[in-house]
């Protein structure tokens, strides 16, 4: 890569840390490709979005696609609360196993779920092997949470055995932790990053005005979700200070001292 | 599909009702076979949209990729008030023919034409054949109708043979039945839905929001046009609530008794 | 085309006018072929966008895919910019010669540049055989110049060798000539338009209100850049009155006498 600029430092793959969660919404396999072949390095997981993985019609082929570029994938939350909601866990977990997939959310931003019945659902998923994604914060705007409870629920997720948990903000980036247009809710950040190591946490950023935000707050290896296939290569590119919004992270680097 | 969920029943294609329409406004062979590939099931209809067709590159090879997925094609109404403007109606059905297109659009939100006059295109091209979809309202914001007119026209362009009377609001959804800002004008679809079948009806819904007040509205059955290829699976995944925003459709269903 | 409707003239490639300049902000080598079969002919330079040259996978398989169709590739401003903060323009230099590019795009949007040292750079690139875009117009909101400074850094940079003259926008149109909701600053483009011949000149406009702004003021033949690759057949309609924001293009036209 860059062979005549200094840049600052990256992980590689498999990451802990600065991860890209890229949602899936409906690519064809040619598309799957097609983002490998731009930007595969900077694709460290994949969700099928909400309920798409039982409609679209290429979930076998397009899974045997993620797996062989080596990208891991995990189905949609508002999946699994579906499932919890028509009691059909257990039937959601088979169909899992199935589809061999290794990872799983477990989210409530639709539905209304106990925190208990969440962390046991964490903690049994944790125990049969998965790697579990928890998502804390509601999709609904007037279900607004205080950020000692938001600290609250993510300390005990994780205890439970949470890989990571998600902060919640849809697809389009104006609920969760983002304002209705669109805006960081600073303040709530701030309480969460004063308790919580950032890098348990994943924070979904789909406008390029909230990866900015991230990036500039946490530094270039924030761990960043629901990132549409078309804007993972601009992600990285902020990542590294090649686009102008953050080229202060390689404006000062590579002078001559 | 839905291997371990319960979700609303979905009419299977050819429709009559709870059509998806797309719009096509420059997808090359490759990204029509993705979308057949990712959600053929759920496309009714395509439209090239307005002059498309006479720029774009493909348009023979695509027109053949179409017509092998089984999936109809009609050209954007624009070019029929084109043609319609330069007196050169009979050289573009000529076209259609060569096309061996059986599907019209006749609009007249870009010029001024007397509804007389729409009326008996429609009846010509009922009685050369072809099925024609006719559409009501204006791209031009200052060009307003009430509601009465609207019924009116819609009633005398079904009684002209027209197969579905589409509601217009622009690729952007911000015209005809929306306001600039995208918002339902729900006073003039109370009107319009009080005194014609819902059936017979396509609604223009480019943005998920409005997707999601009309199925709200009509149910999982209405018929919705001037889709996204990138939305279709969306779309369809919001119609068997099997997305945050119509989970309703689905969360209180396969309960135990 | 066309073959039954009077449409405006339109010159061919390669054009000294009424150019679309596509970014590329990630295509896939599949979806630069999709874009050629879609549109190609109207796609006359393409840029990858800012520093994306430096993290994309497929750069060099790209790249022989544009010279294969005819398509000349320039790389974004903000990598010339971070190269001569770090003081490595001859390493950029040396690295535009391995991929055998002739154009060049030298701009001011991120860094701060004595505007003598941009002229002196243009002036050495043009001496090294480059074609140089020169971009006038900061991405920051902050640093607005007033319109008699864009007129005399376009005549300068114009007189130091530049082929054109970029007028900036970002990729999102809301800065250097639009205001932060994407409006045109139209008396900015009055004096600009007034003092240099418009054909000098490429105005950024990624947005449909943008384009069809500078194609009413301006006409068919005005050229326009950061153009996204899924509008480029858009922009083309417009060009020709094939849609309805600038159908009065068309609609005078063909008319019996």
């Amino acid at each position: 890569m860059a062979p005549f600029l200094d840049l600052p430092s990256r992980s590689g793959k498999p990451r802990q840390q600065g991860l890209t969660h890229v949602i899936d919404h409906g690519l064809s396999c040619a598309q799957v490709d097609g983002l490998v072949e731009v930007a595969g390095d900077a694709v460290d997981i994949v969700k099928l979005g909400w309920g798409t993985s039982l409609v679209t019609g290429n979930l076998a082929p397009k899974l045997t696609r993620y797996r062989e570029h080596g990208i891991p994938v995990v189905l949609g939350g508002t999946l699994t609360e579906l499932s919890i909601a028509q009691d059909r866990v257990d039937q959601m977990i088979a169909w899992l196993h199935e589809l061999e997939l290794d990872h799983v959310e477990i989210s409530d931003g639709t539905i209304e779920l106990p925190h208990e019945q969440k962390i046991a659902l964490i903690r049994r998923l944790v125990a049969e092997g998965f790697t579990v994604l928890s998502e804390v914060g509601s999709k609904d705007d007037a279900r607004i949470m205080a950020p000692y409870v938001w600290v609250d629920q993510i300390q005990r997720e994780l205890e439970a055995g949470a890989w990571k948990v998600i902060a919640e903000a849809r697809e389009s980036g104006t609920a969760g932790i983002y304002r209705a247009d669109g805006e960081v809710r600073m303040g709530l950040i701030d309480e969460i990053a004063h308790a919580i190591p950032p890098e348990r946490l994943l924070f979904e950023a789909p406008q390029k005005a909230q990866q900015v935000w991230f990036l500039r707050r946490f530094g270039t290896e924030v761990s960043l979700g629901n990132i549409a296939p078309d804007d993972v290569l601009s992600l990285e590119t902020l990542r590294l200070g090649l686009r102008s919004d953050t080229a202060a992270f390689a404006l000062d680097r590579g002078k001559p001292a």
